[in-house]
């Protein structure tokens, strides 16, 4: 075997059947003995569907599902990272949701036969509106496309071609390539794609790079980091809405000017909720009297200067303090607070709201009112090699906040814990336990689950909400990544068996973590169990 | 919860349906916590069979298998070595496959209920002969048996006490415990056991014992070793044996004062193979010149001294080499070695059988002339969490010659790499590649495995054979315990799922090692691969 550079490739040829150990087995003695060897591994883009078993007699013998013999080499080869695949594209797809799987594995290249081609009304090659979906998913994912086989359409000459040459004929010597109209046709798809929105871009280098989750109780954040929070002006514009609605529904027009509110925002930062709270009475002319409270001295240099900068002096009180502690003067009406995390409660607002409880009136109103955590089954290999290259089992017990991209979603998600306020309940307890069982759908085929993608939505006030969840995310808003949930073995989960995931949060006097597991169709272990792994300081 | 001693342990009600992933994540985080706390979890010893489903349904949802049940429970708490098993045995039991499982498990107590009992002629009580037997094992594998319940034979006084005692009534003060003739009974049982063998009384303190296999071919072998291996007479005896054979069918009578046999032992060490050599000279009145081989410079002193010592000079000549260089003078009749290891060829056998061949005369015969390894999946807790407690990867992908004992044999042994001597093969290749399929009985129910039972059976000449494979092992041969060859995880096999491994012996020009992986039901990885933890050098 030649000596590759780390940018090239080998491809290796289909496996011949299901079963491929000891291809297998020799492939990863090479893997082992490399640092560099990239080994791509072809595969036909194949699933036998219900109804199909004329098509699959004709095979002979071959996988009824192409995405499990490529399971069965890479749980073979360890998940080693240098191997990856690449998909032979033919003329028939699969159902969407089986395809959907490929997007969460490392697909190098697509390979797409030229009898996969239709032919449109000029006699050009084309490709059917699925095949076109499917090349644009592969596009935003990185993915090369490869021309592949036998010249099968009668016209030379690439549409974009036609205009500038006359000669048809089948010498190809002077015309290029004999396959450049497929190519042309690629191509023109590739550029035909909408290009990508501006936050996108913005996230393009975030994409399933993992992040520890902030600490920020326990740690102070820097002013990067505030700086770039206070840019979602989508955030905040929500909050707006949200302070706007309460005023409204708690003081009556007739009342206006005579009722002054009190608003504490607690966990004030540098500002920028206090900002939409001053906005919101503005907007409905309502009289607010505004507490900004803020544990982190740094911050509170900074809003001091931001009141004398506004002229909010006689409007904003700063109090430099931890709202678990703060004595206040009197109780708010409202209490505004952004200490949500990804996974929604994960950076502490239920201990934190409880805490500011205290010095809300009774009928007081807390935005946000409540929220809720969602979980979903994925597959990463990406990430999952990501974690696993660290070697240790903390890793794989701590959960990442990731811009989750080459992520195969396996099921609809589902919510974990809520959390509402104020918390009216005699025993308050933050503590919860959940079970959550996901219906992977039957025309996906067989899966493998490398742990769990986690969201949140928050409802703000009333019908003002807030979140990521992604069936009903709000638009533009670039304050929140997912969270991945890893689990230290994949667990593959086959047609008609349900995966069951248990998923408790605990609290000690001193911190709150997360203990998970698979109970369905094979038990993992307990994933962080007493936070050994990961924990949020309280 | 109180502190326990290391030697006490908290026993744990018994979980309440199949799935108890609540109950087990609250006993891991304790055991996390604790370095000695011993649990023991208390299971009733059922499994629902086909017909039972009138039962089952009176049993209200309880578990089909509490095997299952234990399973669950283990995993989730990522086998705990501290985590064991307490056996409620009942009236009825389950399959005898599906009792041998629990001898790989870690099970500390038998808790039998009074109502298990049945009455003899004389109203005390007594068990099934199926009981009987399962109580032998457990005693054989140091579970402790407990006696629990009411009282449920009129017969208060133990047939070992009814001798002394006269007096038959309900007041227990005087008496002792209510349920002592139920004690008696178990006591007579533990009593009325065969004692151990000599043989298995020597090895107790082996059983279950990682011990690294040999290397003989790199390392010289000390004293001490060398004594031991010559003390196992039985093998020496077969030796003997094939040796006897294979001069008569040499040698007819009427030449036996005419012909001397050129007969070398290749591997000689201190000198065992010599004596049997000349022992079967002396038994068949057949000539013999011998050649002692051996490449271990202080078992060639020893040598020296026992050829003196005995007055061989004039048959025995001694060469210090190694066997794959000597150059020797003449060829030889028949060439015998001792090379083989607990899986056959694991200590190279049939790379120095190849070497010495070119001594050995085109008719010659080896003595062994083939051997096999056999191959069996087991269950063995006890040496998956020895293997594990390393904390690397190199321990579980090493193979340890251990003697079983806390283990359960799922499936018959199956033939994996046989070598017959002389090879006359053209292209002589011990590189060996085998797909093993094993089918775990039905009515074993689930099972988990750990890992392999590895043996050899070798046919030394003709209907000579040696071997430890457990259906036909020769008896009190002590040379070797079985080999074991772990899986990184266990894998969990359901009824009627077949267990599909793949075995390599591969090599290079400085090393022999093995790979392997399981199939199915899930794929493993390739262990070993390129030998990058285990080999053994050339």
């Amino acid at each position: 075997m030649a000596v590759c550079k780390p940018w090239s490739a080998c491809l290796l040829p289909a496996p011949k059947g299901r079963v491929c150990t000891n291809y297998a087995r020799c492939v990863n003695q090479i893997l082992q003995s490399s640092n560099n060897m990239q080994m791509w591994l072809r595969v036909p883009l194949r699933k036998h569907e219900d109804g199909d078993s004329m098509d699959d007699q004709s095979l002979g013998g071959d996988p009824i599902d192409s995405w499990e013999t490529w399971n069965s080499f890479r749980l073979l080869c360890e998940h080693n990272s240098q191997l990856s695949v690449a998909l032979d594209v033919l003329g028939s797809l699969p159902s969407t949701n089986s395809l959907g799987r490929w997007f969460g594995e490392p697909v190098r290249a697509a390979i797409i036969h030229t009898n996969a081609f239709l032919t449109n009304a000029r006699g050009h090659p084309c490709l059917s509106k699925r095949h076109q979906k499917l090349l644009t998913s592969f596009f935003n994912h990185s993915v090369q496309a490869i021309i592949s086989g036998e010249l099968a359409h009668s016209v030379l000459v690439g549409p974009l071609e036609s205009a500038t040459s006359n000669a048809v004929n089948h010498d190809n010597s002077d015309l290029g390539h004999p396959l450049r109209s497929y190519l042309y046709y690629v191509g023109y798809l590739y550029q035909k794609m909408d290009p990508l929105p501006q936050q996108e871009l913005y996230e393009l280098s975030y994409r399933d790079f993992l992040q520890s989750p902030l600490q920020p109780l326990m740690d102070n954040l820097e002013a990067q980091t505030y700086e770039t929070f206070e840019k979602d002006t989508v955030k905040y514009l929500q909050y707006q809405r949200a302070i706007s609605k309460a005023l409204l529904d708690r003081i009556p027009d007739e009342k206006s000017s005579s009722v002054t509110t009190v608003l504490m925002v607690v966990g004030a930062g540098r500002g920028p909720l206090v900002r939409a709270s001053l906005e919101a009475a503005k907007e409905t002319g309502r009289k607010l009297k505004v507490y900004a409270v803020e544990k982190n001295p740094n911050a509170v240099i900074t809003l001091h200067s931001l009141v004398k900068l506004e002229g909010w002096e006689n409007i904003v009180t700063i109090v430099a303090s931890d709202m678990r502690q703060w004595d206040a003067p009197e109780k708010a009406d409202i209490l505004v607070s952004e200490l949500l995390g990804s996974f929604g409660d994960n950076e502490l607002s239920p201990e934190c709201l409880d805490g500011a409880q205290r010095f809300l009136k009774s009928d007081g109103i807390s935005i946000p009112s409540s929220y809720t955590s969602f979980f979903q089954p994925i597959t990463s290999t990406k990430l999952y090699n990501d974690v696993k290259a660290h070697r240790d089992l903390a890793h794989f017990e701590t959960p990442y906040v990731v811009k989750l991209h080459k992520i195969a979603r396996l099921a609809p998600c589902q919510p974990v814990f809520t959390f509402v306020h104020p918390d009216h309940s005699p025993t308050k307890d933050n503590q919860r336990y959940t079970k959550l069982k996901f219906e992977i759908p039957d025309d996906t085929g067989s899966a493998l689950v490398h742990g769990f993608a986690g969201y949140f939505d928050a409802t703000l006030y009333k019908d003002v909400h807030l979140g990521i969840e992604p069936t009903m995310p709000t638009p533009n808003m670039f304050s929140w990544f997912p969270i991945f949930f890893s689990l230290r073995t994949p667990v593959c989960v086959r047609p008609g068996t349900p995966l069951e995931v248990h998923m408790w949060r605990c609290s000690s006097s001193t911190k709150v973590w997360y203990e998970w597991c698979v109970a369905s169709p094979s038990e993992s272990p307990v994933h962080n169990s007493k936070g050994r792994s990961y924990w949020v300081g309280l």
